[in-house]
């Protein structure tokens, strides 16, 4: 019960070492000197200040500096970025010292190193991304004719194919990684009000070169109080773990007991369970969906907060605070187990058979009343239906029951229940998710999938 | 308290006559047909059903189908396309009606529908999305010069004018139509398990085909449980009305009694108490501002129902269905509003200027604190800060405070006071705004703004 | 798409005919003239008005009320209040008419109104719990014997009786039902700005009274903007669905084809397919899952509304009027589902005991271990561990394995595979529950329950 | 951008130092410990485990054990119990190690712990509330009959009592405070599967004394998937937050620029800007309001974590983790911040009484159209609203205007503009007000309010 994310106990569980070093403190600090520093280069490029006071900021290590200590006069300050300024100019000559900041309000520099960080903390999901969906493409054109039972409502509707089964994970996450580019912010450079007059005409040009010296995207007009694209970030956050968890949904699902087509990966130590020895259970669905529960309401946080009052709020810009790095620790968590899922998972083809075979026919009960549509789909459906309440009753085949309705006299049934239809209408859309995984508008570095499933200690 | 956006009583205040429409039963089944009907439509071009299907099921009256009796029929089914599928074929000769639905599963029928009513309304909502950023645009260039106070924290802050913080509004507003694209939905056509084995290697071409005869993008697999463009349109649904709630925030506290810098257009009767009589409420943000509040919950719910099961879920396909059309129409009474305000706003520019007098020059504390900045950024800002708690306490002018610090002799503090550099530092903002609102990827048709006000007995 | 709680496609499935009753505008009006009556009854009690006005309101037919004009001018004044007590007015000879509402404002109404339906609102819900509570309980005695697979993380970990799982569900039920009153809100009678100064030194005493008459209970002092009630009724509610939710979540589970231990009560027609003529989809959980995934949002909106500024808000107040009657729409559905759950569940106890065996002993693990105690705890477990993944890979029985091992030589492994502790173990649970449900703090008047499954073409 | 409550930048201003420790990994593993150590105590007693076992397990310090350790093995695991009981076990001797955790499961451990700290965080926000509402006790009286504007819509509408405003902010803490009892959870021990089978016939009565041993409620059956009570604590947090809220809101309203009222307590170096030298921004309500922000999507997590599946399920129960700790955190830092306001707000009767005139007696419009009522109510309502225009466009008093209309001939205005009524019909509720507050049902210690305002480096 300690903030769970960041608690010794449960955070390499939940979340990946490496974002938590790229949210760490110290991240952040490095993050606002380079948001200082950038400024310090494009002001000197203009004459404005000191060609030397960039070169001086960085200089200056962020591990240097007191956290903790700027945290207390935050408290106070009510916004870290002025004990941060003071901090900063106590590392500065005297000569220095009064050009730091220029311009700038806190909030800039704040919303500037959210931005960077952003950045930092993309590349990370980036990586995973990609690695995930290289492996899931694997395991679809692996099993792209591995028959299985396709379900609706939690029961067995027709037949589909293992690969097709997972051509969906991989498209939502495609879509996903099509999407990562939006959890992205721009440079924010606007001064106390949004107009940046103290920097007089050269403002415009100013925050221009600003963005550009950071690798970020230049803001038309002020975004203090402007916070679509901070939603926008938080949502798409979700949304990867929106998709992550489709694909933990059905794992879960597939790896319980009576199911049991597919196994989480097997790692020693791993699932087990203090009082039941026996017991594997899918701990990487588990923090998924935990993740899935956990995200939505950051979204709505953000999208409250865009309510945002005059020139900066009183309140909604600080709520922000804590829903970005919470989406992306949880994202980052979700997204190292759905790697280790796509790149470990083990699907049992045999118990899929299996399966398909235990309502004794019913799964092909569509295909059965396609057959029968020349008595009219009215009548064909429900003689399909009455057949299937005896195969329920019974326990016999439906193949069987059928063929003793006078009704499909002359009617050749055998093709209903044969599987090769339902594996070859999976192909084209198993290619099609494939396509669309090596082709995205962010092209995915494929094949480079993790494969030795390390790392389980703790999330690299 | 009935469902307030239907309810008589309060739906005229709430959202739009036009969003009522689109989204009423009879559209709803006019949508249903319309799927049917381009299914039939591309079949028959394949050879699959008869030419003839496609023209009757077009001949169909929506108005003249039985929603109620569909309704009742569906709290059996769960699912309104059975019944609709089976009121559609009693409508059909005998020889069309079995080749009705073909392929199809209730989902495809739905989703489409929902596709195709999305279509509708957010053509809606761009219509009026272009009048307010037309009126925002004519009411930041009228004001861009009118000086006011610029507020952070709800205090005054520093100097800018009026229609830089227009221009902000207006920033937020053309982002949400930039956006306006990604609020819409492919078609669906996968059937029962998303291969749409019944219309075998027919199936992609056909799934193309009735895309493009609907308008709508094709799907790359079936998204029966891929929700990522579900959830995504409701985001910039709730995130259009964020934008307006910007704007409302922003105007709510503008008309406030102490502040009174703008008021919300007048309309006669608009906006009174029941007890006081001198009210004139601004109902115009109340409603925005109420939507804001009721938005967000809607998306979150629309990214938990990611979490689908296998081909199809038990519930939380359904759960979708509450939120996108509560969406909707939540948006369309926000933007009409916003409309609203945006065409019939009443800035006064001389209670700005008013207030800008009314702290005795501590607006101009961050200008003062820069001209003497010679002193040390640090010194500067204490001796300012000193100064700003004797204005304070004395009621004189900061100006005047200041200049009786021996520490200022020789440094012309008068600039610190002139409006014109904050007016100045604004200008290049607005006309970034302008010249973005003009020139969006979706061209806004700007100009073409409501100037009339009329509409408020019920929203058009 | 429409909305969908109010379409006549979708209602019937989605929330109760009683419920939409309560809700409907002609109920809202009926609500407001009661407030408006018991406001005059109270007043003439003091003097402050004729005793003739109560009883010229109380025969006011709210249907009579035109509910479309009322919205129209609701549009313009903002709340329906306002052109209600004009409406009012209309109607009462001269001399009555300005002594209407007096003191009042349009809040009051509309919150009173609330309130009172609020109270027939939880009446339904009251019935429709009680009745479910007292077919589960009659459930979890009927089948406290009936052992089945205990399931942790989807997969079987120990025994335990069905019987217990019901009571689980049942006590579930209990505390929401327990929690009802908290569905309920105060009387309002406040004023303008909350002193009710308009009534002089009556105000209190006539608050009072006029909370007395109504059967609520009277406010300390104005809830205008203290909206801690109206979230807590709405959280219930949400909880309430959230009761229902855990008993959908288990059953959807049960009735999946691989488990089959349980299925929703056959209703002729329910839950087909408009493909696949065998299915019988879950529509039950389907509906409540659907409820479940709905309402926390609302919830969220609720909470967000108690900042609400001051005397009255621009904004949140209104925000409010989506979500209550969403949530108990939602409530009304879900409720109504799983009391046709609970008293028709066809539960499989054969299908229960099949499934026990379905893991060759490995259900027994946990048992194993403790009788394999002496040997140390985690040397026990890790040799259980150990047999279980033998046991995974031979398809042998997990007692064959152990017996094997020479470490159990001399240990009596036979009553670790009895499954008599485990039932013996459910029972004081169960009898627990039992009790909790019969001797609430507000009786529930068990056995009562509903047992033919009749109201489904449009729930009553 | 660390996350928030955790970042040593950020937490000193949003969380306070004591609910940090109560939420520490070392309070947690201390929680843990005494869970394992009363179910010892409890099992000794009934003969099942050695007397020895409890004292040994008290012995251990909880900060000896090693928390990276035990988090690194969670990874594995999936919950950190598992690894938690091997390194308490390996802290014991040889014969007492395999009787640790007998009967119980990992989420039984966990969930004792967390209600566990529950007790002592909620005994944090306690004394906090209590403080605050003793202090705003204090203002309410002393306050009592300071006239101000009562506002609606953000506007003027009639006079109130700074003291009556204090009395609405304090009733809504009241509530807060009398439902703390509710931010609790019982004991839980159930064992795997919920029937604690493990312990045979002594489950029952260890299950109970285990609760007592703890000071804890026992529950009637297993929570581990009923987690209404989980659900019913966060939501009283987030309430909680919400009171405050309220005062927040308005509190920022009232320390604005234009209205400046009150002012948050004058603190050095609090609330500057590092642009804006002059800035006194309020940082007590903008921690609240960014608290109020964040709080309600953790909620909904919470009810959407209610359809825990089965025995336990994978994920929901994870989901939770999140949500509990950060509503402590929110809730301890919004409650100190509020108690900071309440202590040391500094109201400005002056400044009111300045306001209370700003409008040329529109305040009194409603007094003034009760004084007309002769007139019948609408044809007042009407005098009155035509009034108010004409002082709005001509700066006059409503009073003189409405003097010269003819049809207020011989009724006396004068006691319209008279603010003793308004102060009188604001005396009662705030008795009631400081009434509730004293009479609690969880009597409140008043009076001890701390009035120092020290604390602020960082929060206590």
């Amino acid at each position: 019960m300690p903030l769970t994310l960041d608690s010794l106990l449960t955070a390499p569980l939940l979340t990946t070492q490496a974002m938590q070093a790229a949210l760490s403190d110290t991240a952040r600090l490095a993050a606002m000197l380079r948001a200082e520093a950038a400024l310090a280069r494009v002001q000197a490029s203009a004459g404005l200040v000191p060609d030397a006071l960039a070169t001086a900021i960085d200089a200056i290590d962020p591990a240097s500096l007191d956290a903790a200590a700027i945290g207390q006069a935050t408290a106070l300050s009510g916004v870290p970025t002025i004990p941060f300024v003071r901090a900063l100019q106590a590392r500065l000559p005297p000569e220095l010292e009064r050009h730091v900041h220029k311009g700038a309000t806190t909030q800039d520099i704040l919303d500037t190193a959210t931005a960077l960080q952003l950045q930092a903390a993309t590349a990370l999901l980036r990586t995973d991304l990609e690695a995930t969906i290289a492996a899931l493409a694997i395991l679809a054109d692996t099993h792209r004719r591995t028959p299985c039972a396709g379900r609706t409502y939690g029961q067995h509707a027709a037949p589909i194919t293992f690969g097709f089964r997972v051509a969906v994970w991989l498209t939502g996450l495609a879509e996903a990684a099509a999407n990562l580019p939006l959890i992205a912010l721009p440079a924010s450079l606007a001064g106390p009000v949004g107009t940046l007059a103290g920097l007089g005409a050269h403002g415009p040009a100013i925050a221009d070169a600003f963005a550009q010296e950071l690798g970020l995207a230049p803001a038309p007009i002020a975004w203090h109080t402007r916070r679509h694209a901070v939603a926008q970030a938080g949502f798409h956050l979700a949304a990867l773990v929106g998709a992550c968890a489709k694909m933990a949904t059905d794992v879960a699902h597939l790896a319980s007991t009576e199911v049991s087509e597919a196994a989480e990966p097997y790692i020693p130590g791993r699932g087990g369970s203090s009082a039941m020895p026996h017991k594997r259970n899918p701990v990487s669905c588990t923090v998924i969906l935990a993740a899935h529960a956990a995200a939505p309401g950051h979204v709505a946080a953000l999208l409250a907060a865009m309510a945002a009052q005059h020139e900066r709020p009183p309140g909604l810009w600080h709520a922000e605070w804590h829903a970005l790095p919470t989406l992306l620790s949880l994202a980052a968590g979700a997204l190292h187990e759905a790697g280790t899922l796509a790149q470990g998972l083990e699907p049992d083809p045999a118990r899929m058979r299996h399966n398909l075979d235990a309502t004794n026919g019913l799964l092909f009960a569509d295909a059965a009343a396609a057959r029968l549509s020349p008595l009219g789909r009215e009548a064909a459906h429900s003689l399909v239906e009455h057949a299937a309440t005896q195969v329920r009753g019974t326990g016999r085949h439906l193949r069987h029951i059928l063929a003793e309705d006078p009704r499909t006299a002359g009617i050749d049934l055998a093709p209903a229940f044969d599987l090769t239809p339902a594996i070859e209408a999976a192909q084209p859309w198993i290619d099609r998710a494939l396509a669309l995984a090596k082709n995205s508008p962010h092209p995915l570095r494929l094949g480079e999938g993790r494969r030795d499933g390390r790392g389980h200690e703790h999330k690299p």
